[in-house]
């Protein structure tokens, strides 16, 4: 299944793609995709619905993040050679672990409003996923299980907040709206190998980065596995998981995003983004 | 109000100090401290109960989180010289950010578990506060209008995978059980400066750290306002403000815990904490 949430901001509403891909609407069955609704069960019993005969969700239809009342967004930094090199930084021996604020989430096509008279805010195309159950100690062999699906994100960065604000990441990483997620979360039954997925990102339509989640240092069942040792992952928890080259912080010299500017994204099943900077 | 959380883990039901320090149970009145509970107008209305007439909690009954469904938990490092010294740090020129995860929050006097192996964990105590409305860029003269309340808060960090495990703190900071907040939240009316407050940490009976929130280099109206530059907060945001001296870590040579151990806190009006390693 293809699980998203479609209206005004912080009104939306669930939804599914149906097998045409027309987005349809769940909400005369379901209230939201709260963390429950993402156990295995749950999306089981959501499957069992014959989406032909839910309501169309009308034409152009603002979609929100794919799923409600996450309480933790997590990432993954240098998960990708080339882009350690082109940050400068050394390739890491295991993962480097930092947060975005939650209040970063955002809408797949929202636009991005730069934090006044930042002059460094860069993108960053990424594989992201979704925990269904309760992940605490697990296995990398078990670890897939405890993935409700997986979604297209963009880990924006204000660089100077990140780098030059006396350290930890999560300045640069955790403005409102620097977390746009989605259109929808494509539901592990239907991706049974995350290292699949290609990464692309444009800005006003020239290619900036060009990658493929198969060349992750650390794939996605080491990554829950990793963190499940240092911390207990609930449902709903979001986790991105690295960038691929190609940031405006790597081009010689620096690009950083400029109001007008448009970012668009796509990652085969995982569908497209296009945001707006204003 | 001193607002607190009395029951089996998961199960806690929300309650309050009488004026004679006796805890009583509110849930006949209130669903639970979520995060809408927090608002100047409801803990204006939960002023109005009379608190001697609600049933007594249960001699001996466990204390939770006082406050129930935060979705972030954010600390702020070395934000006491003598502690930045000891632990070899600069004194940081703006407050240095990092994140706890929200699963390790704890009750006050929850056993604290140490991972399998551990060589480093160690003890902090710091005065934390909750956000009580949204604040995103207030000025610092605004900020303390946004705090709910205050809570006495142990920072127990694995100091191995906070330092040795490839950058970012949160690793080292978000083990289940590693946030003992409470006993009780003291309202923001009846502490209009939070710059008042002694913490005191022993292990074992021995003291450890003697510190006061007076030296503190930033304090709660400055973390406030800095924070709300980089990221929106949310009512129920627990934020905890740095450790003063004394912690293991900056012994000579280092003591970390060990099982059987028993740390004692204490913060003057905010209460005290016990917590046994197990």
């Amino acid at each position: 299944m293809k699980l998203l949430r479609h209206g005004p901001a912080g009104q939306e509403k669930p939804g599914a793609l149906d097998g045409d891909g027309r987005p349809r609407d769940l909400s005369l069955l379901v209230p939201d995709f709260t963390p429950q609704w993402l156990s295995p069960a749950k999306l089981n019993a959501l499957a069992a619905i014959d989406l032909r005969r839910m309501p169309l969700v009308p034409e152009g239809e603002r979609l929100g993040v794919p799923i409600a009342g996450s309480r933790q967004f997590i990432a993954i930094g240098l998960n990708y050679r080339k882009h350690a090199e082109e940050a400068g930084l050394e390739i890491p021996k295991e993962p480097v672990v930092f947060s975005k604020a939650i209040t970063a989430l955002a809408g797949p096509n929202d636009d991005v409003a730069l934090p006044e008279g930042s002059q460094a805010s860069d993108w960053e195309v990424e594989l992201g996923f979704v925990i269904g159950t309760t992940a605490q100690r697990v296995s990398a062999e078990r670890a897939l299980s405890h993935v409700a699906g997986y979604v297209l994100a963009n880990d924006i960065s204000e660089r100077d907040w990140q780098m030059k604000r006396n350290g930890q990441w999560i300045k640069g990483k955790s403005y409102d709206g620097f977390g746009p997620i989605g259109p929808w979360l494509v539901t592990a039954d239907e991706l049974p190998d995350p290292q699949t997925i290609p990464l692309e990102l444009r800005v006003n339509g020239e290619l900036r980065q060009d990658g493929h989640s198969s060349d992750m240092i650390f794939p996605v069942a080491h990554i829950v596995s990793y963190l499940s040792q240092f911390m207990t992952l609930l449902p709903g928890d979001v986790i991105i998981t690295g960038t691929p080259a190609g940031v405006g912080l790597g081009m010689k010299p620096p690009v950083f995003l400029k109001r007008g500017d448009v970012m668009t994204l796509s990652a085969g099943p995982l569908g497209t983004q296009r945001q707006r900077v204003t």
